[in-house]
């Protein structure tokens, strides 16, 4: 390829394909298939998830798996979880039971709030401003009531704007801060909508407002935006038992807990360690974010963001010994949706939704949050105890055995062999070459 | 569900589903249906999808999309990308579109430094603990000698060894700190393997060592794990022209790039608006990160935690005016590989590899920062003009025209409908509602 190709978007499926195949995988047959055989037979089904983004070609599968056993707050739930790294649905599995023995999980949404910023320049005096803004105030919310109307009959909405003076960050720099409630719904088409329309209205009156025709000074609309910063959307999950209740065949309780509980704690000093204990976390909230038809990158940077919040990046979690009791807990901000978005498009989000009984946002926020909790727990876990690469090389054995495409027999022996000795890709590949030699 | 499940994990597909149809979905047909009509007819195909992970009922569709036009270091690509997200590959080919007009990205590759730390409890005197880690060092290096010889012939391995003293940030807490060059494979099975052969053997010398006996205080491993934070495996991606060169029909080039910086610059100063800033930025690279078979958990733990490590939370992309050239950069860390994991088992992600021609771990880091870039360029373009609402709810028009069951001939007519009207739900379901009476 030596120019841009142009109208590439406007083909269609079969012609998207034919231009890829010819440019970039040298007319190969054998690679146009490797994307049909993805097709599903059902042609509208098909053409429901082609529509879904831009010059779709095929369907990447991810394993769409379940975890069941999860005991939150008096109630078993089975979690349906996405994700294509081994080991995470058996952690949260062998998490989730872990715990259903133990009193189960416990989950608590402190608050829902969500919001959005008009980001303004503005050099002028700031009393000018700040007038302007309570006369322009009540017109920005009238402006959007057609907007607001079905949102307002769920009982959500916009909640209040404020003007925020930021210049000391940045010279010339305010915000219209708004706030939102927006119940079932993720809310940032919405959100967004109120905030590009508040902006147009903000900008035409202030064409006509006298104080800044006078210093020939006005205040200009930069852009408008939701926040997936949403530390007012936060959701608590915690696990607590007595420290006897830790005892195994081979570990004392309280040494358990102890070893777990400075784990925690290093994660909380240590950014090196903090970031890959949250990736942990994510695993088991990402899973489940995009099993039911949520946006993990929004999910991910509100967390991350509110993990970084007190100027150092540290661990979501916390975990303490108080007296004889173990707790382990965690609170994060999390804008999730039942409603709208993909979550009645998308066949296997609708089931996923089913399956978790159709939570409302606020019992998914809980869902979610103890998913994560969970994960971090087994991983926390394993890591003070056996590490991890034992776990991790077992389950991943049958995807080197399926690199090998071993049959069936060959990995009955294989794993039957490897039940007892460490997995290595090596070690697995001159196993099966002496099988078949 | 009162009451948890037993041995779940050993159920086959059949009766795990079985199980959850019976407990949770009301012994539903359809439900099971569903799950059913996401198999892959070629059995052998889902044999493999299966395995991947715990727990395999179906597979989730992610569309499987591609973005032409990718001037990357003079080279065009096609980037396979793997996102639900309606707009991310249509920004993306429009971004990739404008600059191979205008010189297309450049990338480069700053360093590629992985690292993993064995984390230490030690309350005695430091000086001992030194004197120990002279000793035992070079065993922890020839202990993993043969662990580390693939990655060796393959030019890698570890690097340096070094113990911290963290004591400041926590009583009585060393690391070793481990660097490794993994090459073209992410290396997270490598260095975790290798960590935890170090601190068994760490452990093991630590019983024989004199100073030790005679304090009666001995260092203790709390655990091993690579890390997520690689700032030293670094890319840095960007773009630029003339001012004059952005011109549009109805926009002065300077005057976009103007506001265009100062976009860039509130995200450089606002926490609220950077979270959302850098989440766009991770649409495109995630995209890229899953279609390639990488883990989109890590990309972002790291990336995130990189945006808040000068102590607050910050855009990762900066954009300036010098003369008459705009400039418009970034700088992430990224951890990548082309080789292992499951880039050899997925199907769809090996053909991914091959429409990016097979890069090395080092092209895919440029190729995913571009991605990112791109991805920012686009929505920060259409922030500061149009506003995003517009082009986001024209591409989810068709999401809502097929949840309406819409057929053809009423999609074209929405589609010519809608053209120059604002989409919204509500005005969708009208617009139908009345072409159906």
């Amino acid at each position: 390829m030596t120019s841009p190709v142009s109208g590439f978007s406007k083909k269609n499926k079969q012609e998207k394909i034919q231009w890829l195949v010819e440019n970039y995988l040298q007319n190969d047959p054998i690679a146009k298939q490797t994307l049909e055989r993805y097709w599903n037979s059902d042609t509208a089904l098909q053409r429901l998830h082609d529509d879904f983004v831009e010059n779709t070609l095929s369907n990447y599968y991810l394993p769409f798996g379940i975890a069941p056993n999860f005991l939150i707050n008096g109630k078993f739930y089975a979690i349906p979880m996405v994700i294509e790294e081994s080991s995470v649905v058996a952690a949260a599995s062998n998490a989730a039971k872990f715990w259903s023995d133990r009193g189960g999980f416990k989950a608590e949404v402190i608050n829902t709030e969500k919001n959005g910023q008009i980001h303004i320049n503005y050099f002028g005096k700031p009393e000018d401003l700040e007038q302007f803004f309570l006369l322009v105030k009540p017109k920005l919310i009238t402006g959007i009531a057609a907007l607001q109307k079905n949102m307002k009959q769920r009982g959500g909405g916009l909640l209040e704007i404020q003007l925020e003076n930021s210049t000391e960050k940045l010279a010339g720099y305010y915000q219209l801060h708004c706030t939102f409630e927006t119940k079932d719904a993720m809310g940032a088409n919405f959100i967004n909508s109120c905030l590009e329309s508040m902006a147009e209205i903000f900008e035409s009156e202030v064409e006509q407002y006298e104080p800044f025709q006078v210093s020939q000074q006005f205040p200009e609309v930069v852009l408008s935006i939701l926040s997936n910063y949403v530390p007012n959307c936060r959701v608590r999950a915690e696990v607590s038992c007595k420290l006897k209740q830790l005892d195994g065949k081979k570990v004392d309780g309280k040494d358990f807990a102890k070893r777990f509980v400075r784990a925690v704690d290093i994660a909380g000093v240590e950014r090196k360690r903090a970031v890959t204990h949250n990736k942990g976390i994510m695993n088991g909230i990402d899973a489940v974010v995009l099993a039911t038809g949520n946006d993990f990158r929004a999910v991910e940077a509100g967390i991350h963001a509110y993990a970084a919040k007190d100027g150092a990046y540290r661990s979501l979690t916390h975990a303490s010994i108080e007296g004889d009791t173990f707790r382990f807990w965690m609170e994060i901000p999390l804008a999730l949706g039942t409603i709208g978005g993909l979550t009645s498009l998308h066949p296997l989000v609708k089931l996923a939704l089913r399956i978790l009984e159709n939570p409302n946002a606020r019992e998914l926020m809980q869902i979610v949050a103890v998913a994560g909790l969970a994960q971090n727990f087994a991983a926390i876990r394993s890591l003070v105890t056996t590490g991890i690469q034992k776990g991790h090389m077992k389950m991943h054995l049958m995807n080197i055995l399926n690199q090998l495409e071993a049959t069936s027999e060959e990995k009955e022996q294989a794993v039957e062999h490897f039940n007892e000795r460490a997995v290595s890709h090596n070690a697995v590949v001159t196993f099966v070459t002496q099988l078949r030699s």
